[in-house]
């Protein structure tokens, strides 16, 4: 099985069958169909020829086949990654020279190496500190970053810039000199693109077609767009009249080319590659694993990164740029069908074909028809009810997301994506650093201890329990002193205190020195210290220092075991007192009765 | 209450009485005797005249006595705070100029500036982020470098840099050139002062003192170096045999000086004043707190910030340099009865005395008893066994702590603690981002749950139970959803996926939406996804979402509840069962019995 963990088609290549490639074919079909308007306008909105969004839909296909893990996900040119190309090799080079396709390229071979690294030394996790609200914020804010910077090509005008502002501001002088039969084209295409998604599939159901087959065909609707376009181009002679056009498409295969090995251009191209590589893996990976679970399958998130990794290479060497597992292909690939990575490989022949026989054809496509698909697909992903969700469960997440959202409208998708990821990381260490904690006292009629602020329960004047609801670290263990000590100094009678501590996952030094030294202070002020409910793995590491010796208390296996220990009266009486209704008062409080 | 919250002078000033007068003031003869010598060898320390020390004594002490709120933290220029100033004033200004003095009184008054506006907006927390691990490397660090840093003086030759390679490597080649006199006055020094921090007090009490006086005199040992010192320079005129001396120090009380506006200085200042701030405050804050308890008293952190603030403001305006609470000097505070900021105010005046009529003394002291009072202060720092004890306890905090210390030692101390901050975020980050989890199955004979690979449970067929021993959040939320796929792609048999949230303290939008789509997948793959002893602030925040009427389970109280409802067999037949000794095979296994 070693080879196989590294080069998964020796797994399920052995177990390959007809029907298996009958199922695969079937997807490679509709995903080709689908994929042939999406490489050419992703290749656009990346400022680079259409015959790059092809050929980034061949050999990274067939290297993703190889050691990729997903039976489901469908790799090439996608919205997001693009529009990272673009600002990223945007910085560097003119759009249209050489030197910008050479930074593609490179760009690719960057973000592919990075890639690898990750994988072979199973760093993967690193991708999980990519928050869903940044990610979130950060996808809604591209989608509209994209779609603004295609209105240019709707109206037939030049637009630039790589953020929100900066795309609007190059658009208004330009307005006056709109196209008119280009934003013809560009408006009747968005017209149709958005019905076909919206209210082509439902038809199809109500003549008749099942729902499956429906959604299939009603995937075919760019493709149908770009041949109609084609054809009133060419019947209309629209090219004449001012309409921007693709233009020559050379035919054949993708050409063999070698990244830049320029340690200036590498230099500029390195964080970006890894923004990519980071952005890019997180969407392939989120929607393969749930490909995967539909399946009861699964995938291997550091054998993905090896396969992205190997697809970025392989689109570096044959004239493509960055690529990534798509969200919508991949589903589509799901839904048609396909059952091992094979169907990508079958895919990639699909777009060989199209790159050898269509491409005359593409001559005559207006781009307008190309912008319009990228901005049907794009305003997709911008989710803007996120936000609502957001504040409604948690004020840090909507912050995170916010925030995100706006840094890259703002100041653009790198320092956008940088921004929320350090937000996110600051608020989540706030919020542990000043953890929820709760004085207890005992349920009557029962062995169980609750927060006295919630429930009505019996406390003893002697003793003092306090839970904390967070492991103990460095950055809370201020706060718990403080927190110990301010009640140990407004209540006189105590001669115990008890941490309650079964939310504790884990006590790191410093907390334990702070235990040490909560310990010893209440030793001079006349007070036990004790604790109850430690966990296995927290009690173990406990045993290992010299904390349990200079304890001035016991470590008791349950609350109630400490105070029947402690204040026996008090622990008797109320376990023999009436049980009340469960928490009468909770719901009254609006509070969750436990 | 509410003036006496932010001048807290209000409050224990209306209480104060002849008793607490006459403690004060004895606290204060003692803290003053210890304080001349450690005054004038810290400002050698950080690069000033010998007055700065003693003017660093006077204003800061009276301001902090209004405004702070530890009856026994001894406020003035303490070693780590000086190291740091010559540090970061050390790279913009030549030692011994004008300009390196208006540095200083700038560094001293960015810092009060910025404690200051730490407490008045209540951010005394972010000092938490500084772990114990990273104090304690960067304190031994700091003690070696500045041990190394006194070694010229006590050899009479000529030391500089800032790392203790710099250091080392500039003594080498001047270790020729030393004065004999000299080396014998410092070595004599050395020696003596480290016979009376060891050997004084016990033989004191050997001749029948009780601990208490004998600890008191045995403090006043570097007071008693310095007078004999001065004596014998008088007597041999050792200045004439190249014995470098501290020299003139004018007399009289501090001057009223003005810290720098220029933009360019504060520019250059500002981080390092930022760094001092807190490396100050953590310092003194943690011994505040640590005294404070052993009266069942409290400090208020926030509080503390604005009395070390206005202590700083006051040394910038006053002759000055950074100051914060001292360790040692606040312990012999305390042990000498002090029992009101007051305290700190006559210890003000004692230290005005002694610059208005002992300076001309002064003159003839050798820098040399000054650099051994240092070096055997900080040698006491120094406290390689840490290393040990963190590596015994913690591998995590092992590495956090030897990285600060090599790096400090290295770099200098101001790359060392940065780094050090760093990595010990990124460890916490990395250890909450794998958290523990566990299968569980029942205990038989009971109603508890415990982990499959630690005990002997039952556990049903058909339900897989997991508990997770952390929040979730978004670093985890993608570990979460790989470790339940995987373990159901594992087990065929599995109908029933039970999520057992005990130690679960929060849930973020990122684990949600995880939730979610776990929830997804296993409902497409025919398996319930359910929850169990969910605890009530997560309820709360649950209820919020739309996720519990997605959940194709259930919410379970508790998870016997779970077992009983959906398998019934297995969790009656578990509960009737033998209950085995209390783990039997935990022991044997090494393993804590819970």
């Amino acid at each position: 099985m070693k080879p196989a963990r590294f080069l998964p088609i020796l797994d399920w290549g052995r177990r390959y069958d007809a029907s298996a490639l009958s199922s695969d074919a079937l997807a490679a079909v509709i995903v080709t169909i689908m994929l042939i308007p999406q490489s050419l306008a992703y290749a656009l909105l990346a400022g680079l020829p259409p015959q790059a969004g092809l050929y980034a839909s061949i050999a990274p296909l067939v290297a993703y086949a190889l050691f990729g893990t997903s039976t489901a996900l469908a790799v090439g040119p996608v919205a997001v990654v693009s529009l990272l190309t673009a600002a990223s090799v945007g910085r560097i080079a003119e759009a249209g020279s050489t030197d910008y396709v050479t930074a593609a390229l490179t760009l690719a071979f960057l973000s592919g190496v990075f890639l690898l690294i990750l994988g072979v030394f199973r760093l993967g996790f690193l991708a999980n500190f990519l928050s869903h609200p940044v990610i979130s914020g950060f996808i809604t804010a591209s989608g509209l970053i994209i779609a603004a910077s295609q209105l240019g090509h709707i109206l037939g005008v030049g637009a630039h810039g790589h953020t929100l502002v900066e795309i609007l501001v190059s658009l208004v002088p330009e307005i006056g000199a709109t196209n008119m039969p280009t934003l013809a084209i560009g408006a009747a295409s968005l017209a149709f693109l958005w019905w076909v998604r919206g209210g082509l599939k439902p038809l199809l159901q109500r003549l008749g077609l099942p729902a499956g087959p429906a959604g299939m065909i009603a995937r075919a609707g760019p493709i149908l767009a770009v041949a109609v376009s084609i054809i009133a181009v060419r019947v209309l002679d629209l090219g004449a009249r001012g309409v921007a056009l693709v233009g020559e498409v050379p035919s054949g295969l993708p050409p063999f080319t070698l990244p830049s090995v320029q340690p200036d251009l590498i230099g500029a191209l390195v964080s970006s590659a890894v923004l990519i590589s980071i952005v890019g893996f997180v969407e392939s990976v989120s929607v393969a694993r749930t490909l995967a679970a539909k399946k009861r399958e699964r995938i291997d998130p550091d054998q993905e990164l090896v396969g992205l990794g190997a697809a970025n290479i392989a689109a570096s060497f044959s004239g493509g740029y960055p690529v990534t597992g798509g969200f919508a292909r991949s589903v589509v690939n799901f839904d048609a069908g396909a059952r091992t990575p094979a169907a990508g490989a079958f895919t990639a022949a699909g777009i060989a074909l199209a790159a050898l026989f269509l491409t005359p054809l593409l001559a005559s496509l207006p781009t307008a028809v190309l912008a319009a698909t990228i901005i049907v697909a794009v305003l997709s992903l911008v989710d803007l009810g996120a936000l609502g969700r957001a504040w409604r469960y948690s004020r840090a997440d909507f912050a995170a997301m916010a925030a995100t959202l706006v840094l890259t409208l703002v100041l653009g998708v790198e320092a956008g994506i940088a921004a929320g990821v350090a937000l996110s990381l600051a608020l989540f260490l706030y919020r542990t650093s000043t953890p929820h904690s709760a004085v207890v006292g005992q349920v009557p009629g029962t062995q169980h201890f609750r927060n006295v602020d919630r429930h009505d329960v019996i406390t003893a004047p002697n003793v003092l329990t306090l839970r904390v609801d967070e492991s103990l670290y460095f950055a809370n263990a201020g706060y718990l002193e403080d927190r110990i000590l301010g009640l140990v100094a407004e209540k006189p009678g105590i001669e115990h205190v008890v941490l309650m501590c079964p939310a504790v996952n884990a006590i790191d030094l410093s907390a334990l020195e702070t235990l040490e030294a909560v310990n010893e202070g209440l030793r001079e002020a006349g007070i036990a210290l004790h604790l109850s409910e430690v966990k296995g793995p927290v009690m173990d590491r406990l045993k290992r220092s010299a904390f349990l010796e200079a304890l001035t208390g016991e470590v008791f296996l349950s609350q109630y075991e400490a105070y029947a220990a402690l204040a026996p009266e008090t622990a008797r009486g109320a376990l023999e007192a009436a049980r009340p209704e469960v928490c009468p008062n909770a719901e009254s409080r609006g509070l969750h009765p436990l």
